[in-house]
């Protein structure tokens, strides 16, 4: 506690940190350059599917996708946002001159029964929606849930494509970090701790840096999703057996996964892309790497064929669960 | 999940994550290199302390310090943990060889009846029982209960003192990244969220690196503890009333508190300064602040007098409030 003379700090309710807690996470992804430049960005550049048109944007957060949307022209912007940074994205949209244009609406997209101002249909549903290797904590289900409700027949998701990537990779500082740290201690072995090190390490996929010389093959395309197409029934498993070709003498210690989104319109325009890749700059998601077992000396010889699967979880449809299996 | 043919892998039971959980702020611990080569340093430089003595370490954690003190000849070492980490201790111990001379008592040390072996006295309690600006969160009163029951009268404790400097400090980098931040994002006016966001700032002190050059004077030492002579009742509450020499042009926002530990002994040897300060390595304690509810434009002329009172908390006698009051 900080006090001065009679100008005490005060705390004022329980809220309070649950909102700061809440805000620090829209501050963590406003940061992530890459990705807030390319919302506005493709934005910018595609003012034509903008322009006088009805906008949604869901899971609005702060509201910066809605005001770039409006300042692209919008004629009118739902914002979507169901958690209680509804009522601060509404006191920012104001302070930006936009209530008139943005109309927060603080429910869930599923809940919404009819939109204000009698509007039936939107032109462009825009969202950022992505989460790990593009799909687990991802709101993509509530993003279609959204366009199969409210979307023109000529209307436009933006982003439009989402591509998933994997290739084997090589995590020796990874592994020289977390267990081989253990081995020498100032001197000491304290190695009996590697196999509760290792066993955590192993219990979940790995969120992190992956450096590009780190891949062990060629990125491999693994799936496509067109966000204006695709079902929510597709989004259950999604499955890729692929073959891997190692161009380098490595130790494979498992595969990455990573994404792109892009935005693209069939209307035309300038298309704008969203990598999150080992080949471009660090974003908040990071890569997704699903660590081995065990680990296996590689050389360019190799060929591995290897099945990825995604499974959709049964207790929380936000959350996936990876497997991978050797073979095709 | 990471499945991989029949070579799956399992968790085996829910203790396994708190384990790995303590492990992790162990691991923090060790890799802070200033802090653990200070106790390596101490204990290797003055082996006339540990040569053929008893030795007890209080909240030994991983064991590390009790090795340092097995190998600067010790006769026998009293590792005392009342944490999961101890079973991992005295694994450790076996495989470094030091079974015979280190015994890990997993137990409070308030709740030790008798030392095995009939030892009655120690010649020396070692233990890392530092916390944030010295006392929030430290283990001292543990460890002069130790002293109070088990060092024999010509004991040494090792730290053996310990001081807090305060200074008045420019934060400008800390409420640019974190209030600054909000007034343009990508050119909209998110200033909605600052009272939130400097609320929260303020509700705590602040923990993180402060740049020696934002210090506005000079360290002023406001405490000193003699470890062999403190008693537990000292530590109630502390207060220093000082007055700051402003020695340059700034914003004043705060006051900025660290701490040294000095290992010496009235029986010779080398003296061993670990220190925490902005003119010195970070360590994992960083510095801590106290952040004022409003800055101040300050200069050379500036003599600002302050009282600093620490003040143990009711309701976990671990825990300090910090208070700070301009005036003498």
């Amino acid at each position: 506690m900080c006090e001065q003379n009679d100008d005490t700090v005060e705390i004022n309710n329980t809220d309070y940190f649950e909102s700061y807690g809440q805000l620090s996470v829209h501050e963590l992804m406003l940061k992530d350059k890459p990705r807030t430049l390319a919302y506005m960005e493709a934005i910018q550049k595609n003012q034509h599917l903008f322009k006088d048109k009805i906008i949604m944007d869901v899971g609005a957060g702060t509201g910066i996708l809605s005001i770039f949307a409006a300042k692209s022209g919008a004629k009118r912007v739902f914002a979507v946002e169901a958690s209680n940074i509804a009522h601060t994205a509404r006191k920012i949209i104001s302070d930006n001159g936009l209530s008139d244009v943005i109309t927060v609406l603080d429910e869930r997209v599923e809940d919404i029964q009819e939109l204000p101002f009698g509007v039936r249909q939107v032109d462009v549903i825009i969202s950022e929606w992505m989460g790990f290797y593009l799909l687990h904590e991802s709101m993509l289900n509530s993003v279609l849930f959204a366009r199969d409700k409210w979307m023109s027949p000529n209307g436009t998701m933006f982003p439009s494509h989402a591509n998933i990537y994997a290739a084997p990779c090589d995590m020796r500082e990874l592994f020289n970090d977390t267990v081989g740290f253990w081995q020498d201690v100032y001197g000491v072995n304290m190695s009996a701790v590697i196999p509760d090190v290792v066993s955590n390490l192993l219990s979940k996929p790995y969120v992190g840096i992956v450096k590009q010389n780190r891949l062990l093959s060629k990125p491999v395309h693994i799936h496509s999703i067109d966000c204006n197409k695709i079902s929510i029934s597709d989004l259950q498993t999604l499955t890729n057996s692929s073959v891997y070709q190692v161009c380098k003498v490595g130790v494979l210690h498992g595969f990455c996964l990573w994404f792109d989104v892009i935005f693209s319109s069939t209307l035309g325009g300038e298309t704008v892309v969203l990598h999150t890749g080992p080949d471009h700059p660090e974003t908040h998601w990071k890569q997704t790497v699903i660590l081995l077992p065990q680990s296996f000396d590689v050389s360019e010889e190799d060929a591995i064929p290897v099945t990825i699967t995604m499974d959709s979880s049964q207790d929380n449809h936000r959350h996936y669960e990876l497997s991978l299996e050797f073979g095709e």
